[in-house]
């Protein structure tokens, strides 16, 4: 029976759609008596189109992890841009999952190259930064935009669909053997279930990827090594940087 | 409710361990109401050793798979040189798992290189190829082996263990974060449970991981891409190679 | 003087083809003494056009070569899919050409970059599975199609070289200094030949090109390594799945 | 005449230390007129030890930039884990110089291969992520430490300048044709000074080359590409994240 | 007070352009007291639009080096094919400064990938050939050319510049965040000033570039490492291939 | 009927030794009616130990090709350093042998890295180089030296034969699958014979498998790309740098 944190890591969600994806994240859940609490941060960006608001959203994720990781068997850091990854496994000691980098795993075992669809231009070297650290570069046949703010995309879901399937089919030309949905606020909204039936190629949704490996990761009693994310001087780090 | 085709590509295992197989991988499942079935093929090496008992063994595990397809959700080929791979997902339109790729896809959330550990030498060079086929050999500090023939695993479980915690604290040395166990007769002794306790880094058991990876696709609905693995001609293969 | 075994992986084709393409292979011969011989395997694919066809021609390869080296200097696996090269070259003694890694070995001493045109879409992910493998994937600007089936071909000699021609002037644009012809019979029917006045760049045909290396590696008296291709355990094989 | 604003990412250091950096940081500079101005931010760690620590640091650093820019020319960041780079050059018209980035500049015109010496081994995986991201881990040969955390490097130089030589000794060893001080405290105590002369090849200080590197791009009148740092929503930013 | 040459490695120009380039060099400092002497080799090609000249360029470039480098303090070679540089450093104890080395170098701080502008497709493969021996390859997002021969641009600068503007837009499209000028005669025209208004990305100015890294490697007192540039047997050279 | 010449890129040889080395290039021939001519150029170094010697060679190199390449078929060029090769194939129409691209091409088909074995440490790092320049450089596994002047060799055969069989072994341990002589004067002093029964990996001889390259690339009527080596304006060439 795991317990899983979705943290979002924005101030912008309404109580009401923090509700709704909770249920949504459930939904996703795999093993019976497994659980997602969908939660936030007390400071971050209304939204992450950007890397000034994905950096800006650290400190909240990194504070929060601190706090509640006793309470849960798994984290999943809720922003395509796994904004603080590095950092959230030095300090955790139950699995940090990076939606990303989730997706890309997934990816890999169903295609040679994968294009990722987010939602605007102003992101997008962000995303290919995100790739090159994880050495991903030379798998990404792409990199491509729906042109539509978070915020704008629930109220413009049919318009949104379209885009996504008009740049999915561009990315396939690209090269793309699968796509990832670059963005939560898209997965959520279920974009590669409305968009599945108009492209020949798996889309991945990196909100059931990060359920599926929150779960996964606990029940094989595995976290991320210390070789790669050495445990810091806690104390140090509590007396200074984590301190509210 | 997933039924899972765990498919042994060779003839040496008892019908017995078989069983003592199917029940361990049974154990491995999360959902409740999924199942795995442990069978073998009718042709093939009684153990893989070199790449030619493991180009061997293809034959029996594509017509296996083209007879039972039908009645499976998805099917794990059991042997850790992922044998025939893109061939059975040529012809397959359910998921077919590879067990070291599933264990580098978790590898790669879990550190920054990961070290393979097998049985022998001579299967050493098959593995850097199998990595190099994947684009993975810069993300692979070390192939390692405890020295000992397939067959003879069970009954040196003792020595083996110690050769692997070992193998492992040098893999570290290599400037492995993760290991991942390369081959299925050593992932069914479990032997990231007996070792666990010796090592500081993550042991990734290709065996538990292959029916998660198994039980995720097939609640997300995805298979892999056409792209990579363009269907063939069916009917030419089922007059000619696929034919009993 | 040396004698080279031409093995033609599959069943397809007519003693009077195999003899046609014996005749050219000894014309392509350097050293006077030398000698081709074209024979097939007794199990296999009637031709090559998915990974599935590829690799259920390896074990007819094997179960030949294992038979017949004794009597043979070199043996050019005649597919240009290069099926079971590393299986093929445990077991053997004698060297093992490979046509598209010979072609290759050629190309990089002729161009910066090669592209390989060959039958049909249903192969091109297998080819650039093999180049991954080679560790050429960078080197190669693309895989081209001239769209006809492997039997065809001979049919529709004309059509396929007007395909050669403009796939050929596509790849240059893609960034190809060379052209390797990705089809032994395509290789066979002398494309480079036909196709060569109305190209700019060279052709290579991995046939021509893989009796040359079959005569430099006897005459070097060089085989394989056996760090890269281990001798394996031959009483075990030749007890199981090496037995007629 | 160009003035530069070396920024402090912490608030560990005393007024009396920050003089100490500044007149030093102004005896780097070559061209007269120009100036440098060390400050630090108001909100931010002790020292950088961590990625905790590396990514805590990026907020004070943003909201710094975003209010002093237009008094500057150019800003250094002084950290050798060149903290919230994208973010900063986002939100920046004027050239963030990026120290560790800065001084691989300069190792490329001098070797082929670079290691880092750095403080801890808490910190050494920073520094890998950090050169992969940069597209240079093939680049660097190692990454070393002197085993000092970075407040007591002062208290310790003579170990510290022993250890450097050691390090850097065994980093040649490692294929290193120069060296980079990886933390700009032990690059404003001028270890590329002391151990010049025990050291047989190239130390490059990011301190002084971050300065040279700032008073280059303003004169050149260059700074960063909107291509991979597009500009922002600016009011979105000043009415969230940027806000006090 | 350091004194800098520049060594043009051909005899094309005339005793008035040298004396321009030399006043253009020299407003390029920006160390007061810092000096550049443009100077010639007395055996060359007249301009530099292959591999044939570059090469041919190189023994009066070494000699001249080996005559000269007591006087002064660091030594640009004057073509942007970077000509004969591993061996002038490896006789030269002052830093050598190759242009476009110097470029990427200015480039890598300002964004992810460059396209490189030059004159001629006729020296566009030896201009990635230098990419690749700087392992620099994938950085590169495209060669372009102007399509104007070294002798003919000062006479026909407008349609030079246009060119510049059409190909660097074109470079954009390719996916390059900077842009970095492939001629030294270009980089005199100061065609990045000329365009610079015209383009939305930076333009790195090689000429420029390499006098700021003359001065910047003096003032640090670095030059290149001895194990990538291991000194040669000098009495041996100055006896034989550096005899006049 | 071929026609090769062996052209030494310097003036030590004796008439001797330069007839020795031609009735040893032709008794690696293997067609019959063909013939090596070896001739040396009438500028350039006495040997090649250094980048310096290296690029000195070039002039010479390219100058005798010009003169002569109408009497022959194709044009090896005699050391290991593969000097010049880009301009001698921009000038030439016949194909232009360099001894360790072609090794390279022989290495590739034998296993997976290979390393290079040559003379003196000074010139380890131009042959890292020249494998860059090749994209070879994660291939090899590593460049050892048998310590050893050029010049000396032929006196100390004994002594540099157990050395090429220690660093041989070292080699192997290092990765190596197969090794390249690096230099041509171990290659006629026939090397990989003396140490052959010593090793057990294959030693790839650079002058044998020269001889036979260019027999392969006569016979099949190939030379190099004009894509990779566009031809030069010889006119102006032939009027200033290859002008005597």
């Amino acid at each position: 029976m795991s317990k899983i944190l979705y943290l979002v890591p924005g101030v912008g969600l309404s109580e009401e759609e923090m509700k709704r994806r909770e249920a949504l994240a459930c939904s996703f859940l795999t093993g019976s008596g497994n659980s997602v609490v969908v939660d936030d941060v007390t400071e971050g960006p209304s939204s992450i189109e950007s890397s000034v608001e994905e950096l800006m959203s650290v400190p909240g994720i990194l504070k929060k992890i601190d706090q509640v990781q006793d309470g849960f068997d798994a984290v999943i850091i809720g922003c395509a841009g796994d904004p603080g990854i590095p950092a959230a496994r030095e300090l955790s000691r139950i699995p940090v999952i990076a939606p990303v980098e989730a997706s890309i795993s997934t990816a890999l075992m169903l295609g040679d190259k994968f294009s990722v669809i987010t939602v605007l231009d102003s992101i997008v070297p962000a995303i290919w930064h995100l790739l090159r650290g994880y050495g991903m570069e030379q798998r990404c046949a792409s990199v491509r935009v729906v042109d539509c703010p978070v915020l704008d995309l629930a109220g413009n879901k049919d318009r949104v669909v379209d885009a996504l399937v008009t740049e999915g089919k561009r990315a396939v030309e690209d090269g793309a053997a699968t796509l990832i949905l670059g963005c939560m606020s898209m997965a959520f909204l279920l974009m590669d279930e409305l968009a599945g039936d108009r492209l020949d190629v798996p889309i991945i949704n990196p909100a059931k990827v990060s359920v599926k490996a929150a779960e996964m990761l606990v029940s094989l009693g595995l976290s991320h090594s210390r070789v790669t994310f050495p445990r810091p001087n806690m104390e140090k780090l509590r007396g200074s940087v984590l301190k509210d």
